[in-house]
């Protein structure tokens, strides 16, 4: 494996690496007192807020033994305000921290930023591009629910067209054996062609479906939120809400050993009533991101590989 | 004495529990060296801005060895405007801290966050609820000048029907022996029923009082903002800011050991004039709250109890 | 060399201190570790937003080992819009941390903050006023370059009237042997007469001079922004913006050894493709703001002098 020097999208992850870095995930998860790392500080640069993708790296760092510098809103206190170009804020900051969690509104904004850093970039988020460390403990959820991420029925529910979590897991998933991913969106929310494209060219069966028969053959249920945005006419919108919704009515429907996972914040896709039920792990899929952050950060900084 | 799983309201607090806190306290002041918990993490969750009260939590926190991840404004920046409710919020937060400072515009919303929360949550001001970490530092204020805290005369001036530190203070109060409660303020604030039949029925002394009398017997003098926004009427108001006010021409009429107080900020209650004459505590009052937050968070932390 | 309390303007550093501080600068860079304070605590409180100043002074102490607590936007948040006096929130935020790095909109505001404050009090830009940790940094980025800052001739070119830094690098220059300065702006951004007459006081040789000529001759080319906001006339605007400018076509004017600085962040002054010229040392300038600030930082809260 060569040296990881940034993490900027799903697509640089093969099987070798996503496993090397699920391990390390479990042992920071166990006792991270051996991969400490103190002095480091990250800088997290948020463009757009997001507190709880933030509150996760922070976490994560401090938990390494880390510090953090921290913006909670560059986008409207920095000098961004003042013109300045992402690549010299970049390189500023640079100057000041040993990482970069960088959250940006336009696409390709992380890897921009990562040709001219001279310390890692992590990419947390860049607009309606990757958010690839969702995706990795999304990932690492689903593995460690099952024995394994081969032979599993992935079902992805709600909006399948803008949903960055659901695409990059696309990505992911096809680096395992015989995974079967079942599509159920309003037609509006369709999963985009290129999604389509890839999982057919890398012999990934797929299919769209309605949901109750895709809930039932499930092994894992992949709920995203429905916005309201996306559509012209609230009827069809308050259709979908109304359809594409898991409550006591529908739970008898799903397997016994399945799995509920939501990247949240969640609306009304997921009722509370069902949150004591052991199959929904979205909370601690939301847990797993500090594991997998703590073991993707190590992994930039230090030479373990 | 059962364990302390979370900081909701003054109520809870007895005389016995608090005076172990104010004895913990009184170490942290002099050597917070035997009380460190490192590695521990602190989330600061604002959902309305008070900068003052965070950043003493934060200052606590950090003096305890631990570390901190913050939110200076959750309510504009975070999945709350994608109408995240608080339990979620709560949840997925509990996961990456050890314990939680909730700020919140809402009565009742600490406790609803500690039914749902892995983590101990220590209220830090719910709406027009409570701010018990407040309470608490006025009181170890008022015993720290005083052998105890029983036979005093406390005179609170200003708003005291919309004043969540006040009322607070009543209630803890009446856990001492033989207080008597002065209140002085304008008709349109004065202190709500409720709370003069707490005390009536605890057998605590008030009766409400003119200003000029009221300051010329109380030990302790408790002034507060009286804020603009309540009165309809502006020469009310004016006259009310007039009325209730410290400053030189007052000065001889406080008694020589009392104290006088104030949760800040302030606006025109008390002349800066008088900063440097040594009964006016209120600076110390506001430092006194690291000192109270780290007893609290340490008694939260650890089993010591 | 008396003790140093406070650091409020570029006036209060003689040639002696200006010496301590870049060798203890220079120390920093090279190995932090003698120099630890941990346990302490630094407060930033921004009246007004400057991400890239409040990121550099966090990173400065926490590579010193200590801690930070921070507000990136105090003007909006804290106690300040209900109307609390400066003093009073420095005398607050004195009880929680051990020095206060501060930026106000006001001039003058440092020094009032320092005169009520019992702990260090920093100035990080007081409006129009002064930045003198940015003059002691471009100052250190001159020296390091050089052999010593003595007869060199430093040229300053675009918003000299309202640009803070290039007045108080003015003032520092003048402590130097036989410096020259070349003052290069539009005539609406003309250096002001106060500046003018203290160097000529001080036997400082300046002189206003047309762009071409002035960085053939300069040793040192400091770039500043030239703000749109300062002209009525559009037409002008363009103009200077056009006409004080470095890009690859004057490139070959600058001397081999020569260097150019800007205080960031930069508009249209300094094309990017000039990035990779080794003269080009704004990156690193940026840069030396944290080995000066861990300097300040570590002389005002340990008894070294």
């Amino acid at each position: 494996m060569e040296k990881l020097n940034h993490i900027i999208e799903s697509q640089q992850f093969d099987r070798e690496l996503l496993d090397y870095i699920f391990s390390l995930a479990d042992l920071m998860k166990t006792d991270p007192s051996p991969f400490q790392i103190p002095g480091k500080i990250m800088a997290t640069l948020f463009y757009e807020p997001s507190t709880r993708t933030r509150l996760s790296f922070e976490s994560a760092m401090l938990q390494l033994g880390g510090n953090v510098i921290s913006t909670e809103s560059a986008q409207e206190f920095s000098s961004f305000s003042k013109g300045e170009s992402l690549e010299d804020t970049i390189k500023v900051t640079a100057g000041y921290a040993d990482i970069i969690a960088l959250r940006h509104f336009e696409i390709g904004s992380a890897k921009l930023a990562a040709s001219v850093s001279s310390k890692p970039i992590i990419n947390a988020g860049d607009g309606a591009g990757q958010h690839p460390t969702q995706a990795l403990l999304d990932l690492y959820t689903i593995r460690n629910h099952f024995n394994n991420i081969n032979n599993l029925t992935v079902c992805m529910i709600g909006d399948l067209r803008y949903g960055r979590t659901v695409r990059s897991l696309c990505y992911l998933l096809g680096r395992f054996y015989n995974p079967r991913i079942l599509f159920v969106s309003p037609k509006i929310c369709r999963m985009e062609e290129d999604i389509r494209q890839f999982l057919t060219k890398n012999d990934v069966q797929w299919e769209e479906m309605d949901f109750q028969t895709a809930i039932k053959e499930a092994d894992c249920i992949y709920m995203t939120r429905i916005q309201k945005e996306r559509f012209l006419d609230m009827n069809l919108y308050a259709q979908a809400i109304d359809q594409f919704r898991l409550d006591k009515s529908v739970l008898p429907m799903i397997k016994p050993r399945a799995i509920v996972m939501h990247p949240l914040p969640r609306e009304k896709e997921i009722h509370p009533e069902l949150d004591d039920d052991p199959r929904m792990v979205y909370f601690e899929q939301a847990q797993n991101g500090v594991w997998i952050r703590m073991a993707l950060i190590h992994l930039l900084l230090t030479s373990s590989r």
